[in-house]
C-alpha cells in the first residue's frame, strides 16, 4: 500500500524497544506493562511550523525538539522516561523529511531509552503530536502545588539563550550559532529531575518563559515569588550578544524555550541540591524566594522593582516565531 | 492569561475524573495508576477536516468521533478504556466551536468512563490527535496475528453504512440522515470485544475498508481468507438507498469509517460467541474462513470470484472526503 502504511513502516523501523514493549507499532494499540509500584506520567504536547519552530528548522532539529519538549514535562514531574507515540501530518509523502525528522528524533530517544510505541501519519500542514510516558515511584513526583514560603527558588542551566536565537532570527542581521543551537536542540533535564526527587517541593519546566512558568508554579501552590535578576543564570554567549541588561532580563523572564527546570526547595536541601547534581554533572541556580501573598516580584540588582510589561509568550494566541 | 490557557481551561473542566487518576490535565503531566496484573494499551490517531470528516461535520460529531476511532482500536485489542489525552489545533479561539467538540467528546467519554487527562492546545488548521490508553489482563489481548487456518472470520453490527452516507454526500442528491449518523457518529464495539477475551484469536477494527483491514490480519497471522459476498452484514437502509449488489459490496469492502470488529475465532467457539454478544445486546456474523496461503479471495452468492479494483482508501494519499 502507498503512502500512510509506507511512512509507518519507515517509523516502525527505527522506533526501538524495551523488555516493557510487549507489543509496539503495528498492531491497532501497543501493549505495555508499568513496573509494579510506580505511577504512569504522561504529558502531549503538539508542534506547529512557524509558531513552535522557524520554518527553517531542520527536519532532524524539528525531530528531537519534538521528543525533546514532551521528555522536559516528564522531567518537570521527576519521571524517567519509557514510551512515546507520535502523531505525523506531513504536507507531502516526503521520504527524505522524515528520515532526517526520525534522525534526531532517535538521538534523542536512544539517549533516554524511549521506545517509539505507536505513530499515526496524515497528510495536511505539518504538524507533530507526540504523547509521551513515563514512570514515577509511588507518591515521587514532583508537582507544581508543593511550594512553601520560605522555599529557595532554583533553575536549572543557564536562562534565556533560546529567547536570544529567536529575537536575532527575527531582526535579521548576525546571528550566532551557539544560540540557534539551543533553540533548536534543548535538553530536557531528565538527569536533574532524578537527582531532586526528594529535595524539592515544586518542580515546572521553562517552556514559555520563566515568568510565565513560574508564575503557574506560584499559582498552583498558593504563594508569590521574589526573584533576583541579577542571579538570573546567563550564558556568556548571551551576555556577548545581548550586552544590555534589561533586554537581557526580557529574554530570561519573557523568551521561551529554555526547557530549564523551574524548582523549589527548602534551604536546609540547598547543598544536598548542589551535590547532587554535581553527582550528574549539572548545575542549579538560586534566584529567589517563595514569599507570601500572589504574584511574582523582580528586583534589580540595585534593589529597584522591574516590570515586565510582556507575560511569557502564549503559543496559541500570537505564536512568537 | 489569554489563548492558550483559556482554552485549556475549559478542557479542563469537562476533563472528568476516575480513582486511577492521580493527578489530571493542569500539570506538566497527568499521572496514573495502572492495575496491578493488567498490561497498557495504548493507541493514538489523528483526525484532519476534509480528510477524515466532510467540511460540514458538526463540532459535536467530530468531539464524538475523534474519541470513537480511538476506543474503537483499543476494542480491537480487547482492551477496557481508561483514559484519553486530546491534542487540539484550532484555526480560531472559537469557544462555541470547542464547547460542542467537548459536548460529544464527553458523551461518549461518560459511556466508557474514559477521563481526558492532558491536554495541549495550539492554533493552525483543525486537527485533533487523541491518545487513548486502556487496560487488559495481562496475555488477553486480542493482537493481530493470532488467526489459524479453519478459524471463521466474523464481523460486528453491518458494513457499509458510512461509505453510504460518505457516496450520497459526494455526489449530491438525495442523502440519508440515517446512513450520515453512521458515518458521524460510530460505536466503538468494546462491550463486543470484552465479550470475546479468549474465544476469539485475533481482531483488527475496520475503519479503512474491510479488505484493507482484513488484509492487515492476514498479513500478520500469515495466511489468507475467503469472503462470501453474501453473508456481508447489510442494514436495511444501506439495501434501500444501494439498490446494486456490486455498488454495495465495494461500499462494503472498500469504504471505511464502519468501526466494526472484524475476528477471527475457531468454529467450536461459534455458539459461545453467539451467547456472549447477546448477553450484551450485540451480535456479529460470519463472512468467511481463514485459508492457507497468502491474501484475500472474495466469493459471490453465484460462487463467481468478485475483484476488487479499488483497495480500502488510504486516508494519507487520497483521503476519502
Amino acid at each position: 500500500m502507498p503512502g500512510e502504511f509506507d511512512l509507518i513502516g519507515r517509523v516502525r523501523a527505527r522506533a526501538g524497544t524495551r523488555p516493557d514493549v510487549l507489543l509496539g507499532i503495528g498492531d491497532d494499540a501497543a501493549l505495555l506493562r508499568v513496573p509494579r509500584g510506580f505511577e504512569l506520567a504522561v504529558s502531549t504536547d503538539t508542534l506547529i511550523a512557524g509558531v513552535h519552530f522557524p520554518d527553517d528548522t531542520t527536519a532532524a532539529d524539528i525531530g528531537w525538539k519534538a521528543l525533546a519538549v514532551n521528555l522536559s514535562d516528564l522531567a518537570a514531574m521527576a519521571a524517567t522516561p519509557a514510551w512515546a507515540v507520535l502523531a505525523l501530518t506531513l504536507p507531502s509523502d516526503d521520504g527524505d523529511w522524515l528520515d532526517g525528522f526520525l534522525d534526531g528524533f532517535e538521538e534523542l530517544a536512544r539517549r533516554h531509552d524511549v521506545a517509539l510505541v505507536g505513530g499515526d501519519t496524515t497528510r495536511g500542514p505539518l504538524s507533530i503530536t507526540i504523547t509521551a510516558h513515563g514512570f514515577v515511584p509511588a507518591g515521587a513526583a514532583l508537582r507544581r502545588s508543593g511550594a512553601r514560603v520560605g522555599d529557595d527558588i532554583w533553575v536549572t542551566g543557564t536562562l534565556g539563550d533560546a529567547a536570544g536565537a529567536l529575537a536575532q532570527w527575527r531582526r535579521g542581521g548576525p546571528r550566532s550559532a551557539k544560540l540557534r543551537y539551543r533553540l533548536d536542540r534543548p535538553t530536557p533535564r531528565l538527569a536533574e529531575a532524578l537527582a531532586l526527587r526528594g529535595l524539592a517541593t515544586a518542580a515546572i519546566d521553562v517552556s514559555d518563559g520563566l515568568a510565565a512558568d513560574l508564575g503557574h508554579l506560584t499559582d498552583a501552590s498558593g504563594i508569590g515569588a521574589q526573584i533576583d535578576l541579577g542571579r538570573l543564570p546567563t550564558s556568556r554567549i548571551l551576555a556577548d550578544h545581548f550586552a544590555d541588561e534589561h533586554e537581557r532580563w526580557r529574554l530570561q523572564l519573557s523568551g521561551g524555550d529554555d526547557y530549564e527546570l523551574c524548582f523549589t526547595a527548602p534551604a536546609a536541601n540547598a547543598l544536598a541540591i548542589e551535590q547532587a547534581l554535581a553527582a550528574c554533572a549539572a548545575s542549579a541556580t538560586v534566584i529567589g524566594a517563595v514569599i507570601a501573598g500572589r504574584g511574582l516580584a523582580f528586583t534589580t540588582p540595585d534593589g529597584e522593582a522591574f516590570e515586565l510589561n510582556a507575560s511569557g509568550y502564549d503559543h496559541f494566541t500570537g505564536g512568537h516565531v
